[in-house]
């Protein structure tokens, strides 16, 4: 089985330790490329960089499906992309986000996440809507990092993620942790070591989530929301884009 | 790895079919044994049927816990026992509804659930609150059989179905189709084939997501909800349930 | 009219103090018969101890409809097996958390849950979705007491009470309080004249709206969700228990 | 204990209509007085008629204040003035769509409510939201009736209201009915006889559980939203109902 | 254009400062007239206040409709009457509370409400549902001060606005602030530019959007909700606004 | 005042009618500069077309904060990139969706939307929510045609808008209609003409509304959600994107 894993922003850095993350839950049998775009923002923290990062979500996914991926994986926390990349690709696409939700709502009935910066309740928020799981999130707690802090300085990363991550425990009424950046993902073991209630940090989460569908032959289904966009024009530089 | 899968009534054929659907999409080094409860009703239709289920649920979980299972599937749509099941056993629990529910948004937008009686849509709207799923739910469609009626004549049983599932595709915009009943499972493929939409029976959802979070490492959270029940006396019958 | 008032628990003190306040509020010409079942745990604390409430709550009520009770009271507020007894019984049946909130919510905007330990926040929260009170409630206290510590020390119960139903009306704006146990009924008087708004304990409401409804003639719908449950098998040592 | 029903429209013979209804269900020991203002519309039937009504309703509670009522009964499906009166009066007060409501979601998982007209739905929707009951009401249908239309040709009433609540058992999953009109109170017993399923006028309703709270001391909470108006200068005609 | 603003309260003084908010931000060629009702309180801080404003209301509407006023505003931010006012006249109705929060919710994500007393909060969480918005508004503070206390001392009223507004902002994530209460009205700016959120008082806002309906010819729709009221007989002093 | 019109995709023909549109609703004041981007779709219709039209919205708004505009309209029924340009421009930025939601909730207690494919509804409830106005929405009904249709068979376009809208008013109780597409804009005098109830198309709402906050003084609120997009790198084609 062949996933390939997206880093939807240009931070070379940060795409090999996401590869590390998802090559560690792996299976044995499961073949992960982990690419990022040259076009665009080296960290998304807000729709604004969000909207420069599209295009180059989708042609690595244009090209996962020329060489014949399985599944996909997108590894933001704010999943950007991801219903475009549905109706695109045949094979299923998994949002880091959606998957720590779904994931931490199996084993804790309350959750938190712990992001960035307080702006990202409103992308957190919608996404929770999304996905069915605004009754199951206790408390978005936030660090006051950017994304590229946790590449520079991982150390003070993880200690302000577990700051607000026992804060969401203790006075929340959290039983479990989604991380709200994929930057975070290689801190998740250490985190939830220290925590002692489980940490989703989404990217390994996702991946197993692929694994899973493939395994049972599911793909996104093509009925009605996610049916290939049409054949039209696309005019100027997106014209390579055109859906045929 | 070992995962106890749970019919929760007390009909052996159905224990045996359920089995296979959950050998089939286990992984090889999976190891799955599935069972029933000795006392309780043949079938679970409602919510007294589910009061007579519960102990033998329990009972099952305990011998798990005790032969060192890794993770557990509850096998009927109803989830019945999750949160007591959760509380008491150490590694994950998954019900098939949630499982199948939580899979097919990843797939689909909006799926139908086809079950089997109108007197099932109680239960299957406290479900989908519980698990954030109301929005994502077009409609509950019924079969008018009997749990068992699937096991007595299966060929009518997918014919129900497929009619049923075609309805919710056409009629209600579906997507994907959950099933709402395990004694469905076996028919998943056949149905999935004949609609060309994705169908999730649950027992094999809940198998990988069982298997997906042990490779994780994920246990139940016990930091809040769903803690171990307190030491207490019970009395009479159920004097050996006693949490010690 | 005949009124069965079911203390879901296996503590008779408990039975007696609670058969004291549901006599107190009843009407002369209501007869108040109040049992526990003699299987079970001591206390109910969590889903667990609730899973093996469940079927002698059900025996006292399959006793209750052969001596032609006109309705029932299920005197734990979890409201334990409410929906099961309502398939079965003919009379209507009544929980006492339901009760409480549905009366507190004829007088008060809005209502606080005083309740025992904070893991009942998420049983409280599937009730206050089920009976539509979401909206009117407005924070649930705990008082980290056992509800048997309100059987050996009602002084000290009282006081923490007091202590949380105070911080409920000056901190969250409650206009009533519901309490959340049924061994805190016998407080509730008390309780109520220290704190100047009105207290809810389930139990006396539970009896009031029993004998109004019988008064009017309703018993519960049998047109659909609470249809009798069907004729089947029931094996082992629930044998008994079968529908016929 | 003495409850003053108040009909908010000035038809007297619907005044005496709802007496006969309110009578029959009271206890002996419980005095009904029925009253209706003199000034205002002869019936209620949009929110232009209701704002002409709430003066009336409240001169009639001022009165009940003065004359020692325990308890009072709003007898219009709309609820007018229910939040007013509440602020106003001491002894609780009871609107007949919410008793209606709470009494029907006790015996029925899902109800229907029959109303006048179409337009009936933005008030009736307003009213499901306050009350918490959006979850529980699958349908609100109408009969095209006015309604005098009760009054002038009460079997003409009758025939519509069993044809809309057979529709609505049978077509919407209805497990009981509301009324949506207090005119239709006196038609209850026989539509109930006819169709099977309880029916709740409101009137009796509102009446029992008037009584309940005043058995249980239960009062309108004045700790917060229904704290009595404060005093202040009222100009012109309405000088008599300044608040003191 | 001639756009009527309606001060639902008898305190001309008010009147007078909510004419001049109006004016303030009316184009050239917009005429305002602002009246206010001879009868009822001299300000609406409760239900009961509200019950005998609406009469008033309702009188000057009718006065608009005969000397053809293209649009009205209803000038507290209780919105009372504003149902029966759509029903009755033609242009469309505004009320200050829906036209704050619209607006603020194109420049703000999120905003608060800075209301009068804490007793507010239960209308205003009705007016947030009917508008659609309580996912926009994050907190509703309370300056302690009544209605006709913005007319004797508007110093200290801005300075307790200043100050819970500024806590909204600080405390509560909000972005603007929208006032409760048209007193406030005239500190609009002024509180604007010491916040330095938008501050929405609802007055400028609501003639605003007449405005803009009135341009696009759109007047209330009379298809089905706010259907003109039906011919009817009203009685005693209210005779005069008997539906024609 | 200067309101740049933006249709977010590259078809120049609608470009000109969306133009016209906007010019004929706008006041004498104020200048309307309508554009389109010079790259991506020639239409917008599912999630992956968007994903190539945000780059170019965001362009033409760079340009118009260069060139001085006061406030924005995103003329797409999808409010395409509306929180990016939010975040980036300083004057308020509307969406015809919105626009249209917003207006027509103050004249109607219900609409429909017509838009052009089943598929639209997932967008569609996505937006409803965003805005709050799921429950100002009574259906989502569709014609079956694309956009481009529009112009090229403006009969064809409006007779299927004409039978939907009508189905609207007629089946699911509409009582205004809100266009789902840009491209309908020109026919909405002449549905609205024919059906009797407010038609609106989205962009003359949007530009009023943007002509009354300007007045109004009012821009998006830079406090939290909005906040310029913090100085960082973008790589590749969109470096000149960069915020600064």
């Amino acid at each position: 089985m062949k996933i390939m894993v997206i880093n939807p922003n240009t931070t070379e850095e940060m795409t090999q330790s996401i590869h590390e993350t998802a090559c560690k839950c792996a299976r044995l049998d499961t073949k992960i490329h982990t690419v990022n775009p040259k076009d665009g923002p080296v960290s998304i923290e807000n729709y604004y960089d969000e909207a420069f990062a599209l295009t180059g979500i989708l042609k690595e996914i244009r090209k996962g499906e020329q060489e014949g991926f399985d599944a996909y994986v997108i590894a933001c926390a704010n999943d950007p992309g991801l219903y475009a990349a549905r109706e695109f690709a045949r094979g299923p696409v998994i949002g880091i986000a959606e998957a720590s939700m779904h994931m931490a709502s199996l084993v804790a009935a309350k959750f938190s996440i712990v992001s960035l910066f307080p702006r990202d309740r409103l992308i957190i928020g919608e996404l929770l809507h999304r996905y069915g799981m605004e009754n199951k999130c206790v408390s978005i707690r936030t660090c006051n990092l950017a994304v590229l802090d946790f590449e520079k300085d991982p150390d003070k990363g993880l200690e302000q993620l577990a700051i607000e991550s026992r804060n969401a425990v203790e006075k929340d009424s959290a039983e479990a942790i989604c991380l709200g950046c994929a930057g975070m993902s290689k801190l998740a073991n250490e985190l939830e070591k220290d925590l002692g209630v489980p940490v989703f940090d989404g990217v390994a989460e996702a991946v197993k989530l692929a694994e899973a569908l493939v395994d049972l032959g599911k793909r996104t289904s093509k009925a009605l929301y996610f049916e290939a966009p049409t054949k039209k024009e696309y005019k100027g530089i997106y014209k390579e884009y055109e859906p045929k």
